[in-house]
């Protein structure tokens, strides 16, 4: 036995059409058979990260290194755990500092310790990008690094990869992009003014302008007045700008707000004291209580919002951004460094619940970095609260083992139909074929268990198969 | 693919022999034998909440919408949760306030939506009792509904379907309701003096003489002085009245008592600070640090008091109850809105473990609902103290995924001999034989997981399903 | 049925070829055939408790009851959990009051009660001793009490059953064992000094003169200041002192540090606030607090040690010691009483992590009782900080059902390649190999659903197993 790690030779990749599927052959039939009847259901993909610009401009992406492994940061990540520098990888530096800009070299060294990715969800979405768009059935490593930069680099060059072209070879019905208040949407604008035909919408993320600890806060409050119009000095204009915002980006297609707190807290404070408060927080000088609280009563406000407007509201709560002070003083925000850590909703979201819990025609979805809320607190609430539903497994947990273990922790409380089909999530557009693929079969897999052990139909499991994929969704959602 | 969800032909429903069975044909196989050896064995339920009026006076039951719906918070909780009113379901408000009074009216949209309820362990219960008890062996739906409630209004008008009937072909050989100290259990003793020969027996449940923020607590004192003619307003009488009561109940075949608290905080103060404590609180003006005190302080006591009198101690902590005040304002307590949160247990238990952890004449059975602790805190625990014991998956956690993790978190470390066999813990009557079918079917396929996988053999495996389905609760609970 | 549990029939045990293997066929073929490639590869067991005596004088082990039974807190805790007193199976009182010194009277207890290790590991270890070193393909019961006792304490009488030739016999690489600084090692210089090939190296547990709440925290102290010649009444020369005795430790082969906190905090003080503190606590009479900051501060000194010496440094956190007062009033430390709590990552380790946590040339293991923290926090710390690796399943979860919920926990988000193989960390000598097959083969059986699942292809699924096995323990550990 020699202590190497690395693999030198290319192993294969065969995308099996029972991937994902339980092993026992009675079960995998059923999961087979479900799968069947929603395999090809067009892509609603609610909530993501992609760039709006792609769509707009419609411009080749740029080489196989800035596509899949600078702007991921599963992958830089994952490579940085094991010491290897996210500036060889391509990784800008804040400073401008030197890093790799060779897309070649990047790849190289991508390839050469892709078996890094085994066991993780990273080896299923880039295994299947890899095979079903560009045609390469083997593993990247360092043997075959060159031969499949060239034929991913060939290839991008060719009109049939270009992002429109992909958005309709994806089948993607609808695809949310998040944008802030501040954002023109300028882009969202020209791919409607294009004539395109893919559905591309925005949805409203204020964080940049409800979150005092968010960088610039003052500034950016000072922005929202600039375009908005409105005294942003006062609460009431203040609410009033964020009002309209929401309004502009309901004419971009938005059905949906998005928040990204780091804990669950909500407040519904009296109207002075939250007027007070929003006095302090105001010009970016936020005691931390202040700022938490601040946040807390935004919430409200947003759902209050929402409750006019008919905006779904998200809420992904619980990351502690920025946990490697190294890693964000070099290269910034959103690096692969934010870490969960124990989330409470049963206490933090009573105060929004008592004002709005009971409102029928309110959608709050609610996810989690914190798996134990699952069956302790989560579906009990979303089985209790006509407003609420149940988003799907995020992040760390948008993977298999993830969503099996979602579905097992929510199921017996809230059931399927508190729970709104799947959100990929995610910045890498060559991906979502893939994490909804896998989503498609771990919830199939899953129903087909409780059929093979008698505990549904499978005339049921087949309804509940194409809920999770399609129907949910775009209720959920409004698209 | 049309949005909607609601289907609208009847699905079949099939009491599988195999159901419950993982799938793998050589496990299915050992499960199928072990649970043939405990199948028909008798229920022993050494914990629940039926009416013990019901087998005292032996009346039919009313109509399907009010034995399965009205009362079962499982069922029009989920049903609220997608946005259908406990008004139209029958739950009475407080108000008297207007509700839907027509049996047929509630059944009918109980069916129409019951396919909410796939995946969910109220599906397998109610088609459960469907099937076994009235012979519908189609699940409820808009198309069969008025059938559906025919052949069961039908039958409950029939003496085989009145109270005692049921519970002899339930099999059940020993039931236990729950009662307040200040049940003068009537019912018991009407059970006792008719002759009948179904063992029906008490619990202790002191809950509103022992916690201060009970509802009327002030008042439940004054009553239960009235009816033990003790002087509650003395610490010391206060105890006296708790142990008369105890006493009393056990008369009525009591062999445990139930303790359901906000946390598992236990206290053990010194005499005169108890005292001091019990003149804080008696008034019924506790603030909220005193009020948790002093329940940490009566589940010393209460154990102190099982110690003497033999009553098994059941503490089922961790429960946030009425969550949604407006389902408490509208409905009252118990309606379905009781959310779980984190439970400290390590902690929290460790006075009264000082106490009497090792008392080898006395058990403590504990619950969660919170199962994070059952792999870190609760196995351990119960692997350590004599006096400790691990009751079974509870309340939410009744059900199939609920049973499997449980088995899982907690045998490697507590071992199955200190766990008590299977609660039913339900008002539901006709769900009794399924949940005990679902406990049953569960256990014997872990066990024949852990036989397959050679890390028990079969032959022990028949002595341990026969431990957890009936030897193990008897000797827990000494019925 | 009656109620009684003890069998008096002993039951089988046969060493199955494909335990712990998933019973579906196609699964547990792919398990067999890896597991087949890494059966026989030596064991490393880089953290453990035996005692390098044994291997320096190589005497025999005394007899059945003391080698099995006396010293294994996973044995007596259960017994006792069942109301077996310890000094009934001979555990020493401290006031050295009776205990019962018959080592067949203590095994023919042990054995009448064998079946409450039904479902344990203990279950598991204990049958795979008794049968592959002894040739006992039965399991303890009541009835073969005697005579399995004789045919193990006939064994142990022979050459071939003492240490050095059972540590050749496991086909043992390197094994560590776990020293106070204070003590000598003498026995691993006996052991160098004998010319005995068997790898035999220490590990650095500093512990007695880390936290002020250790037992004789100050003579402690003394006793470091003697030993090294070091002025440790200073932070300077105690510090040094711990350099010096690390520095003596690598000479007898030790090649990481270990540290049992009860919680992962961390901090990092100026070093006037660190001398301050030091001063505080020196004396013995630490406040808890400060015993606490204390512990945090030298965590990170550690570190610092660590990346100057290269000392692989082990976190041990989250245990409650000594939660049962009456047991560790009459018998001591280590008699299966320490209960886990909840423990935070998060926050704790900042402090360090800031410091340290992109330092490549340090390794940091960590390990956890609370296994929430796994997929919400230890997963990704590990799968963002170079100095960062995770520590196998421990404890509790040293078991088939812990390592599958580790490896279903960790391996999305971390990877394998940042997890460092198995420790067995134990004092029962006999166990160590069952205690290595069981991680080996949970690991197949994890890769097998893996594979055929098409997650992972068979051929990296032989490298990772093998890395797992072996390659990962020896490149973390440095052995």
């Amino acid at each position: 036995m020699t202590a190497r790690f690395t693999p030198a030779e290319a192993k294969p990749f065969a995308l099996h059409p029972d991937r994902l599927f339980p092993a026992d052959p009675v079960t995998r039939a059923i999961a087979r058979r479900l799968y069947s009847a929603v395999a090809d259901l067009p892509i609603v993909s609610p909530h993501g990260h992609t760039d709006a610009a792609w769509f707009a401009e419609d411009r080749p992406f740029p080489d196989p290194a800035r596509l899949f492994i600078v702007p991921d940061h599963y992958v830089h990540r994952m490579l940085y755990s094991q010491g290897i520098a996210p500036e060889t990888v391509g990784v800008p530096r804040l400073d401008g500092g030197p890093v790799e800009q060779d897309p070649r070299a990047i790849w190289r060294l991508f390839a050469s310790n892709f078996f890094l990715f085994r066991g993780t969800p990273s080896w299923l979405w880039l295994n299947h990008a890899f095979t079903t768009v560009f045609g390469v059935e083997e593993q990247p490593s360092a043997d075959n690094a060159d031969r499949l930069y060239d034929i991913i680099a060939e290839a991008l060059a060719r009109p049939e990869f270009r992002p429109r072209a992909l958005f309709e070879r994806f089948n993607i019905e609808a695809l949310a992009t998040t944008e802030s208040p501040l954002d023109d949407l300028r882009h969202h604008r020209a791919i409607r003014d294009s004539g395109w035909k893919g559905r591309v919408v925005t949805a409203f993320r204020p964080d940049p302008v409800v979150d005092p600890d968010f960088p610039n806060f003052s500034a950016n409050l000072a922005e929202l007045g600039r375009i908005t119009g409105c005294d942003v000095a006062s609460w009431r204009g203040y609410l009033a700008a964020l009002a309209d915002r929401r309004a502009y980006f309901k004419t971009m297609g938005a059905t949906s707000t998005d928040h990204g707190h780091p804990s669950a807290r909500t407040a519904d404070l009296p109207a002075s004291e939250a007027e007070a408060l929003f006095d302090r927080v105001k010009g970016g000088q936020a005691a931390p209580a202040d700022a938490e609280l601040f946040r807390a009563q935004m919430l409200t406000e947003m759902a209050r919002l929402s409750l006019a407007d008919g905006l779904v509201m998200q809420i992904h709560p619980g990351s502690r951004r920025d946990h490697n002070p190294w890693i964000f003083k070099t290269f910034g925000k959103d690096k692969g460094c934010d870490i969960p850590g124990p989330t409470d909703y049963v206490s933090a979201l009573k105060p929004l619940l008592d004002r709005f819990g009971n409102a029928r025609d309110l959608t709050i979805i609610l996810f989690t970095l914190d798996e134990t809320a699952y069956s302790r607190e989560l579906a009990p609430l979303a089985g209790c609260y006509p407003a609420l539903k149940l988003g799907p497994a995020w992040w760390f947990f948008d993977s298999p083992e993830g969503m099996k273990r979602y579905r097992e922790a929510v199921t017996e409380t809230a059931g399927f139909y508190n729970t709104v089909g799947f959100n990929d999530d995610t910045r890498a557009f060559l991906s979502i074929p893939a994490r909804h693929d896998v989503a498609r079969r771990c919830d199939c897999a899953f129903l087909a268990r409780l059929v093979a052990e008698h505990r549904l139909e499978e005339d049921e499991a087949f309804e509940v198969a194409q809920d999770l994929a399609y129907r949910l969704v775009k209720a959920a959602y409004k698209l």
